[in-house]
């Protein structure tokens, strides 16, 4: 039983999960069979098909058969283990179960036979996910595990066996949250190789360089035959292996040649061995494999007795890492991370970092109000989720998000209909919110009015703001600080006056083409400001794209902080200065795409696809090299120029008075696929910046690696895709520098980039191809859009041009302000007298330096809060300091009570975690004053009441 | 629990049944949803790779895994019900089950959750098998559930769903067992039509003309939906329909969809209706389809609350047809049998009558030599299975021949590797019969010498006696009577003296390309009489298949009951004469192919294949329209004339002296496919017999129907293939008459034969073709032979001509000497003195009416016997009639205490089975005399003691 027993001197609480781990015999080679299952939340079913088991004709797959399946099996035989990662799919099966089988399974977890590995709500996508989803959806998952099973549910060994490279951060996360060590299924293949050969197949990952060792130190892992089973090992229903044949009266009995096979297959390390027996969605009739393991087993220990020194044994990887540890060995040391991921010379998973460009916007957008949604559910209170507007909650849009973080959901590797349903899950996710929203802004505002959302602002779509000549629009502002914040409403007059809460008259500015009002929002402000009276003009989405334009005059941009030039001749950027350091860079930048190679080339049949980004050249196309331009906007509040390069590709670039960033609005799509020809659309930055080989990209938003073109810092690469080979993920900001200035992109969504050229960034936009790149998912990755004509794809890039000892100082917050985005309603007409027209959930803004991650809440009467660092450390001369913020002075509505520091993934008190040479109970009150360090994140839970 | 509970008023043992079937509700539709497994005992696979689950890249089946899985889900839940068919497969496994599961199994068993129907080893074909073996094989399976699990493991229902269309005999048979019903799936689509309209899916089938009703009398129910469950109700692993979805919380909660779809499925009868719910090799995963189930019959029943009249239950065929016995209702009366079977209008199964004619004789003679074992195992006593030779066994080749049995064994309907599997088992389970009849023969003729067996007399190979000068034959007879049977035999010297036992001379001939000699042959006779010294001429199989001969001058053969002769232009024979009866008809012989269609036809793409039977055209190719013949042998023993047709097609036709059948010996193969046409080869007699348009079939081997071109007895016909829809299968014997004249064809095994033309009677010998058929095999039917040039088949035909009132006289011995053949063995040398040379295990020979068809040790002292009257009624004045055997004085070895007589399949008393009024125990002593009716098989366990 998983008894929390303690070592007797150490007061080591790892004692425990030695009691339930089995016994090895440290005189043999021990073989670890992990049994297991790799269950898909998504990807060429559903998540609710995968299940149930519906559409079977897509892939045969159900999960609610799966556990039912294993739960018989393990009651056969105590010495048989699984272990189960999805949370997602594991608590609707709970959900659905009697308590006779609850107890049951409870029973087998507490004596460690069934194992919750990982156990976030899915396995997470390493490389598109942004580190907020990514400790939501972990956090989800663990909750659910730690109310259901407490301690002996708290999974110990995180297991990333699918996703498609291994982003640093994810590691660092992980450290943070207490687990044991990692393990995971796919790297670079010559990297593959040279561990095998040097040993290296287990290492320390020192997951961070500004987290003090070992905080963000993890055991890392990489499986022997990825997840799989070895060769002919494969006894699920979904393997055609030869099963033991063990009656000896039989023809065609076989145990001596399947054991003898077994002896053969390669061990490559120590005494003791992991073999993955499972695979995707197996064990749906587990019966399979256990009969034929225990077979296994019987026979092979057996020939112990003639001098074998092989023993096998059901285990669990948690129980051999404990093995490892109690060996006592020294480990290599990795400090870069696994990306770019090939499986062979020209198969690099590099595509996906921009496959489904829309989704992966939804998805960062759907994080954004969540955080909204949570934050607005602890301030509102109770009533937010049943209040004057009907029953709402934050719930279904964290699973929603949970789901989406999957490695074949925002990773944009799913089928179409798949893609379909996390969208279609997001929206009916945030239509719940949106009821404990309107609630909680009810409570907040003490008004009832009917509020609306206008959720196609970006194609300048709003029926109220575009019908009413008077409405009110109120601004929630997620981020812990003041941000400037440019709104733009279609509207139906020529002359609006906007004034704010307090009357006063707000900026805006209406054209012909462009309406620009600017609200300066604090944090849980809450304005129905901004009111905007009559007026006459229509928004720019009446602007044609086919419209003939015949300037090309747009020379210069100008405002306070940055100026901006273009090419009289073609229309593009030629530079920029900063103002404030009177710096300026030569810089040209257009769009071109790649030809995605349809497989048809004599070094591999391998095509771009969902996965794999391979162009058939390494040289792109461009679309045009002149673009038509028009001055759109030239305002005290914005300047704004728009660029034609052909019938699919458009750009705005934007500057905004007070605003450090220029901003290009990109438009691409329909992309034509007529010619036959796949597309994979970039643009590309050209400066005269000296970066050489050298650019830098971030890991999940967090902190920022170095990257070097055809180069990998732990490795002898051997280049064989020049372009691909050099792409990688960027989740929240790439850059390129030399000693005077920098660069620095900050995007909207996860895409992929690259420097292939000395003081040249490229970043890809959108990709449609016409092939599947056989790696499972079937279809080629042509999204349809709205009009079965091609997805059109909108989004923006953010530039920053600085010295580089200053340029985290602006992209830092730049960064965090594009994730958490302010959120506007509407209501129509003047509010009523009593309207409260401002609030402030925090007493005051935070430090620069501390990014409030979390605020949700987590029972009736706590609340859990993530404060961070998000500063890295010796990245900026202010900000990198460690800084202090008073957890009981934060809010202006909570009374703070008490506060408890836990493990990142709240699942653990954080004392617990520390190791601590005594048992000190649970519950110990954290000092009031929180000291952040460069990078940390604290998370607490905070006892509440509301005032 | 099933108990013994008999009626109070009528001592019924039906009540049993009824105890343990589940409630009813007669106001409502009741619907019984049977879960069943359709389990072949080999197919794609072979039956050890379908037990075990190998080879699933094949197919996906694993039986262990099956009843691992029902037995476990069938504890869930006592209402959950499973029936279970293939004894070959269910006693595999319970042999592995440890006692708790045998225990379990045995509860579920006596619950009647468990409940096994039809019960043989496996569910035998119905158009190429033997009765006996057939009987047999059901023997093998219902003892094996009556030993293990007494009378709640009797099965009540035979269940043949798969077969290829049905024969009379099998429903006499089952009648004779005590079945109380039969189910199956298919018949020709035609007549389905036609009954689903007149509602005369369920019927009393009269299966015998002989038998006194209601002996043969069965009730016969078709299936609604084949054996597989109603559309978008499969939920199986291996199906793809959606799964019920109740989690109300869903996005795609489906159960009022699935429910309504329920509802709307098309019930064509009464109150109460049978479904299917599974089908081949479903229920591994047996979890998905009880948890669907489950919540189907949940949420249907629900209905009933609001008013609906449809109730669902889980239930067994047994359960349901007592349902439909208590409703008390007339049924229509079917007399004829369900041949051909056609599934399309193009689409005739009349192909598998014939695919694979070595298969076919290689199980039928393995029929004749497991008799033989079994006859010798009860003569030679206990050591016959322990003795001078080693440890012997029948039990091998009973299985084996059990196994042989199943639809896709002998039908010739496997894959190619699985056919060997099924020869190779044959072989193996004859290997284990050659020690037991060495010891047995050891034993009763007192001589331990070696014995030597000849399994290529065929092709004329034996190496003792193509090398001896000197050597002995043992003749061992399994009739129970005497017959003639000529012998011939390889040999290397020109003159051999034979003598009998006695030291009488034998009358032999050794020409110069052909010896005979003749034995007679008494029942249990063992002669080493028969002996051949010094003799120098080679056997005729040196005669050269390409030499040239010259003359075709062979125009008359005679001896004292048959004139044969020979066109003198043609080399085809041209007439017989009876010499008894003095009758003369006009006889042409000749060999055709039909070309297979490639499916390249504008009606449809319907092949040839390993079942079907589709010739591109109803003319077949003539092979040659003369045949070079040659006088092999004009002698006092034999007259021996070999046709050549062509390289490929020869015959030799053979008139012994003493008989009254004409012998022609067929050689066909290689069969040519270079020219890319597929052939089906036939021969075909053409007489002036004025046949019309009818001619006769046995089924089975047994009782013979009559047949009519293009007409079924009880529907319209609409005849859409000329040739193959009149094809019907032949077991033993298929004849033509008028008024005065009858010739029978009795053959060597099953084929398919047809009359098509007055006077005219075709059978098919063999098929080579070049494509599948679509009905699951997978490959064309393409027999490789030895040297993979295609398989050289060879067979034989016995023609009798006589007044149709007497034929039967002639061709019933004639087929039952076909069926048990002789066994011969051989020793070198002269027998040494002590040596016992004649036994007859039988005091005397049984009346000419009376066939010994079985004969074997049942327990230690108890021998299973089955007496059968062997001819129908009215076809012999002289054997038509009761005939009387005493059981006491039958053997000249056995001491015969005692005799109950029982049931057809031996697991039930005979009184048990006539459901008295009253229950007068189990064990009533059988009169010693037994009176035999027309067809009639009566079996008995005799308790013996060896003399």
């Amino acid at each position: 039983i998983c008894l929390l027993l303690l070592h007797p001197s150490t007061g080591n609480a790892l004692v425990e999960s030695l009691q339930s781990c089995p016994a090895t015999n440290p005189s043999m080679l021990n073989v670890h069979l992990v049994p297991h299952t790799h269950d898909d939340v998504g990807w060429l079913k559903t998540v609710d098909q995968y299940y149930y088991g519906d559409r079977n004709n897509i892939q045969h797959a159900g999960v609610q058969y799966i556990l039912d399946s294993v739960i018989d099996q393990l009651q056969k035989d105590p010495a048989r283990r699984f272990i189960y990662v999805e949370t997602a799919f594991f608590y609707r099966w709970w959900k659905q179960q009697n308590q006779s089988t609850q107890r049951i399974v409870t029973q087998l977890v507490n004596e460690g036979r069934l194992e919750f590995i990982n156990g976030g709500w899915c396995m997470s996508d390493e490389a598109t996910t942004h580190y907020s989803a990514v400790i939501d959806q972990m956090t989800l998952g663990l909750r659910f595990l730690n109310d259901t099973f407490g301690e002996c549910g708290r999974p110990r060994v995180a297991w990333h066996i699918d996703p498609f490279g291994h982003a640093r951060e994810h590691a660092s996360i992980f450290a943070q949250m207490g687990y044991d060590g990692f393990f995971f299924g796919r790297l670079d293949y010559q990297d593959k190789a040279r561990r095998m050969k040097t040993k290296e197949m287990e290492m320390l990952w020192r997951a961070s360089e500004s987290l003090t060792p070992p905080l963000a130190d993890l055991f890392t892992g990489v499986l022997p035959n990825g997840y799989n089973p070895p060769e002919g090992f494969c006894w699920d229903q979904s393997c055609d292996d030869a099963p033991i044949r063990d009656d000896p009266d039989l023809e065609d009995y076989n145990v001596d040649e399947i054991v003898q096979k077994f002896l053969n297959a390669g061990f490559y390390k120590a005494n003791h061995i992991i073999m993955t027996m499972g695979s995707d969605f197996q064990y749906e009739n587990a019966n399979l494999w256990y009969k034929n393991m225990d077979k296994l087993i019987k026979y092979v220990n057996a020939l112990q007795a003639k001098g074998s020194k092989v023993n096998v044994l059901y285990s669990t990887p948690s129980c051999y890492l404990q093995e490892l540890n109690l060996a006592n060995l020294t480990w290599p040391l990795k400090t870069d991370d696994f990306f770019p991921y090939a499986d062979d010379a020209h198969d690099f998973w590099t595509g996906y970092f921009t496959s489904r460009p829309a989704l992966k916007l939804y998805e960062r957008l759907s994080n954004s109000r969540l955080q909204t949604c949570n934050q607005l559910e602890v301030l509102g209170g109770p009533k937010s989720k049943s209040g004057p507007f009907g029953e709402g909650d934050s719930d279904t849009m964290s699973k929603a998000m949970g789901v989406a973080q999957h490695h074949d959901a925002v990773s944009g590797t799913e089928k179409q209909h798949v893609a379909y349903d996390y969208a279609r899950r997001l929206a009916t996710g945030w239509a719940h919110c949106e009821v404990l929203v309107r609630n909680s802004l009810a409570i907040l505002s003490g008004s009832e009015a009917p509020r609306v959302f206008c959720e196609n602002l970006n194609i300048s779509v709003c029926p109220l703001t575009e019908s009413s000549h008077k409405f009110s629009m109120n601004v929630y502002n997620p981020l812990g600080r003041t941000v400037s914040w440019p709104v733009r409403l279609p509207v139906n007059g020529s002359v609006y006056s906007v004034t704010d809460a307090n009357g006063r008259a707000v900026d805006s500015q209406v054209g012909n083409v462009f309406i620009s009002l600017k609200c300066t929002c604090y944090i849980y402000d809450m304005k129905s400001s901004c009111l905007l009276p009559l007026l006459s003009v229509r928004w720019f989405h009446c602007l044609s794209p086919h419209r003939n334009i015949n300037n090309k005059s747009v020379l210069l941009y100008v405002f306070k902080f940055l100026k901006v030039t273009f090419d009289e001749t073609t229309g593009l950027l030629s530079s920029l200065t900063n103002l404030e350091t009177n710096q300026t860079i030569q810089l040209t930048q257009n769009f071109y795409w790649y030809n995605a190679s349809a497989g048809n080339n004599k070094e591999s049949p391998q095509t771009s696809g969902a996965y794999i980004f391979r162009p058939n050249s390494s040289d792109p196309f461009v679309i045009n090299k002149t673009a038509e331009t028009q001055i759109v906007t030239v305002s005290s509040t914005v300047q704004e120029v728009t660029q034609w390069f052909s019938p699919w590709v458009s750009q705005v670039v934007r500057l905004y008075e007070g605003h450090r960033e220029l901003e290009l609005e990109w438009t691409v799509g329909p992309v034509p696929v007529a010619d036959g020809l796949g597309k994979e659309v970039i643009t590309r930055l050209d400066t005269d910046i000296k970066s050489s080989d050298y650019f830098y990209t971030d890991s999940n938003g967090r902190e920022v690696l170095e990257r070097r073109k055809d180069y990998r810092p732990t490795w002898e690469l051997k280049q064989t895709e020049p372009v691909a080979g050099n792409y990688y993920p960027i989740n929240s900001r790439a850059y390129i520098k030399d000693d005077k200035h920098q660069l620095t992109v900050v995007t909207d969504r996860s895409q992929g980039a690259s420097s292939l050229y000395n003081g040249s960034l490229e970043i890809m936009l959108h990709r449609r191809l016409l092939y599947d790149d056989y790696r499972g998912v079937g279809e080629p990755l042509s999204e349809p859009g709205d009009f079965s004509d091609g997805l059109v794809a909108r989004g923006r890039l953010l530039l920053t041009f600085t010295p580089p000892d200053t340029a985290a100082d602006v992209h830092r917050p730049l960064a965090q302000g594009m994730v958490l985005q302010p959120l506007l309603s509407f209501q129509d007409g003047t509010p009523s007298a009593n309207t409260k027209l401002e609030f402030s959930g925090l007493q005051t803004d935070l430090p620069p330096a501390v990014h409030l991650l979390t605020l949700s809440q987590w029972d009736e009467d706590t609340v859990l809060i993530r404060l961070e660092h998000q500063y890295q450390a010796k990245e900026s001369k202010t900000h990198s300091q460690p800084v202090t913020v008073n957890l009981q002075k934060l809010f202006s509505t909570l009374d703070v009570l008490g506060a408890s520091e836990m493990s990142l993934g709240a699942n653990q008190w954080k004392e617990d975690m520390d190791r601590l040479q005594w048992n000190a109970g649970n519950n110990y009150p954290s000092p009031w004053e929180v000291t952040l360090n460069p990078m940390e994140i604290r998370t607490f839970l905070l006892r509440v009441r509301q005032l």
